[in-house]
């Protein structure tokens, strides 16, 4: 099964690519999206546009979501929001099944806890997916999407073991 | 100029068509979509495919959309942004040009007052569009947004006087 997951943010849109099939996972691909242009729709176009390239070059089986909100600041929540409306569309019109999972569910399934910081997110991914280049910080986050989606689809019992090995 | 106004939400997005030429404006149609689906990608996706149809049977050469956030809940404005997305998404994809007007802006263009409530927007906008039938409140605000839009885009003379007439 191979899975991309998404990290959505209207300035950084994190998004990776993973194969799952059994308890072999591998790296396919990852990168940060920057949308083009001044206008918000314009923004919202291009992002779109990119997006609907990378599901179509890497035709992934299914795609994860990150599901968030910034309590603090109405504006950037509605720009949030926005994003990951892109972000959800974009696989949903591809026909993809679309999974949500919370940062902490990520968290949990990827690192063991679930107010794990970047930096251990992006160990643990590299653990899981040997040889990875990670673009950057939103990357290692989608990545960190994708693999916690193909865990809980396939309910890999190796990759949980793993995760409770390099966890522990 | 065929202005297509879009009052977006996730659970009711109103939308209006209306024509300006010139000083001559008049109703094309209005309505109220309601998206499909229990999952959020689902729902996104229904009205994204609803808009597409609108935009498609009416062919619209400008577009509005309002902008607005709910401060008071992070949940709430996250779930409006990624309506708000679709509805921006849509006619950019389209190749119109998108408009955008916080509240007040539209309340202010076609009311005379930045404060007006629902009952006032309805009226402002059946005076404008003589015998138009209004699906809703939704659709009320969304044909007052193609209004405004129509109004700022154009800068009819005869609408701002009729405006400064009735808002007298």
């Amino acid at each position: 099964m191979r899975v991309l997951g998404i990290d959505p943010g209207l300035r950084n849109l994190g998004w990776g690519v993973i194969d799952a099939n059994g308890s072999r996972l591998s790296h396919v691909a990852n990168g940060i999206l920057h949308p083009k242009g001044e206008a918000l729709p314009e923004r919202l176009l291009s992002l779109h546009d990119q997006l609907v390239d990378i599901v179509s070059l890497y035709a992934p089986q299914a795609a994860a979501v990150e599901q968030t909100f910034v309590n603090k600041d109405g504006a950037g929540t509605l720009k949030l929001g926005q994003a990951r409306g892109i972000a959800l569309l974009v696989p949903a019109r591809a026909g993809l099944t679309v999974g949500e999972y919370a940062p902490n569910a990520v968290k949990k399934t990827i690192v063991g806890v679930g107010h794990a910081d970047k930096a251990q997110i992006a160990h643990m991914v590299r653990l899981q997916l040997p040889g990875v280049r990670i673009a950057g910080a939103d990357a290692a986050d989608a990545l960190a999407i994708a693999l916690c989606h193909a865990y809980h689809v396939q309910g890999v019992g190796r990759l949980a073991a793993a995760i409770g090995r390099a966890g522990a």
